[in-house]
């Protein structure tokens, strides 16, 4: 039984439209027990819907949102779905992940101080995203100033993420300025050396933001700041193009075809049905989803930490840090 | 009159395409005159269409392109197109500007080289992008390993590019992991504090990737790796999107009107239409056009040069530098 807690506040949707996600989620695998985190008079009504009473209700009426800080948020909410949801995680041995899309900063920040991280790591966070294929980028910006040993461990992280997702022998990438080695700052460049004669790593050399999409790279790792910044463009671009074609689609009264499209392009880049990044580094699988989930999203997210838990993610970090 | 050299070699283009931009422009405004780099044979038969007689070839056989490295291929190529027009430009004092499609990391290197740079600063590569309006990036890496005063440089310099631009006043962001004060890497996060205190620096905090292509900013300040990053991330999240499109289309029996939204979403992404990228910090004008340019391409960048030279931005430069 994989025993996963699912926070339902914080995120843009109501928690009655999020637990939608979990209760599918609920209903298709009897090897899953869920702790729905959220006001218990709303979700009550919702969760008569579970057939296979495989879950429970954590009631919290208290949301941490994006417009929190995540410190204070920490100290002053300990009641929050969040916290709470933490604090079970944490007490309960059995329960295995703690997923949520409320604000990312919280969500990082309460999950180091409620279940602690991994020896002395710098937990790091890491989406999939999809381009040719299915990839990880660590770190996306939980860290934005880096040290050498640090990046190491992302690679290190990142490679374990990838096998408990189901790759074999992750092919791994350096985020730089140019694809070509000698290409980097300082960092990239010690890390360049350092991760060609690791042992036991298939790595492939540099990925420039250009090939991001494109390249063979199971995992590209980079400082959370380089990382915030690549995953960042790559959405605004893609809303920044997605608006001209509606605009296009308007003016040529065309928006039949366009429409669709958008759909099918907004589908592909849609991180929703990826699942949501991985708090890498945490001593139990953290989760976040992206803040304008939808049901959907938590359906995939918990999906995501069932697999995680079962390809033993966090035992395969532990593993790669102490090699 | 304004002078300027153009490197017609280097690029993905033959020389014999390339030139026809440069004879429209000469051929448009009878207060230019150029030096055309390139093998005197094939740019003979071109420039008999030129009309007003204010250009002349200056006859260069050997290109370097981006297969050579750079500081190699100025110490034995003296005689390739970059080289000999950029000392060209070095020697004889009227001449405003030097504009090249050729390897951005040659072009960089021997312009330093052969025309120095403004006092101690580090030259930046700067593009101008096009959103909701024109915008410049600096740096976008010539520069991986910045340095509090280096990235301060950047926005003086940025600021001098917007002016002669034509922009009054110009915004200039910093860019960072997110939008709020106090996000940013410890460089950003200095940064961040210095530009509130400079005086006479229109100084409006923070952008982030997402916001890249929809904020007021004109001038984005950033290391040379990171913006490289961002702009590059644009580039290939732009060619993701349209190959879907294409894709789509051709599965929909579609591409009539998929086609006609592609080229027109390619119009407001092209750089090309937007000129080059300027070296900022060089003692003389220097822009480096897209290595796919075309004849518009050059075209483009020529007129940028002269407008750039008009609107006295190496003065502008010297004087923010100065302050």
């Amino acid at each position: 039984m994989v025993k996963i807690v699912v926070d339902l506040m914080g995120a843009d949707n109501k928690p009655e439209e999020l637990v939608k996600g979990a209760i599918k989620a609920a209903n298709e695998n009897k090897d899953l027990y869920l702790y729905l985190c959220g006001p218990k008079e709303i979700l009550e009504s919702e969760i008569k819907s579970a057939i296979n009473g495989n879950l429970c209700i954590v009631d919290a009426t208290e949301a941490i949102t994006n417009y929190d800080k995540p410190v204070k948020a920490f100290k002053t909410k300990p009641n929050s779905s969040l916290v709470k949801g933490l604090t079970l995680a944490k007490e309960n041995d059995e329960i295995d992940a703690f997923v949520s899309c409320g604000s990312t900063g919280a969500v990082l920040v309460s999950s180091v101080f409620v279940l602690g991280r991994i020896g002395k790591v710098r937990p790091a966070l890491s989406p999939i995203l999809g381009g040719s294929h299915d990839f990880c980028i660590v770190d996306c910006g939980a860290n934005v100033d880096t040290r050498i040993d640090e990046l190491l461990d992302f690679a290190k992280m990142g490679k374990a993420y990838m096998e408990a997702y189901g790759v074999e022998n992750p092919k791994i990438a350096l985020l730089s300025n140019g694809s070509e080695p000698g290409k980097g700052n300082d960092l990239v460049k010690e890390a360049y050396q350092a991760l060609s004669n690791m042992d036991g790593y298939n790595f492939i050399g540099n990925v420039e933001g250009k090939n991001i999409l494109f390249s063979e790279a199971d995992v590209i790792v980079c400082d959370g700041f380089a990382g915030n910044i690549a995953l960042k463009t790559i959405e605004g671009t893609a809303i920044a193009i997605v608006r001209g074609l509606i605009e296009y689609g308007k003016k040529n009264n065309c928006m039949d075809v366009i429409g669709s499209a958008v759909n099918d392009i907004m589908n592909k880049f849609d991180y929703n049905t990826k699942g949501g990044a991985v708090m890498l580094g945490v001593n139990k699988l953290v989760i976040k989803g992206h803040g304008a989930a939808v049901a959907e999203t938590v359906y995939s997210i918990i999906n995501q930490a069932y697999k995680l838990t079962k390809n033993e993610l966090i035992k395969k970090i532990k593993d790669n840090l102490n090699d």
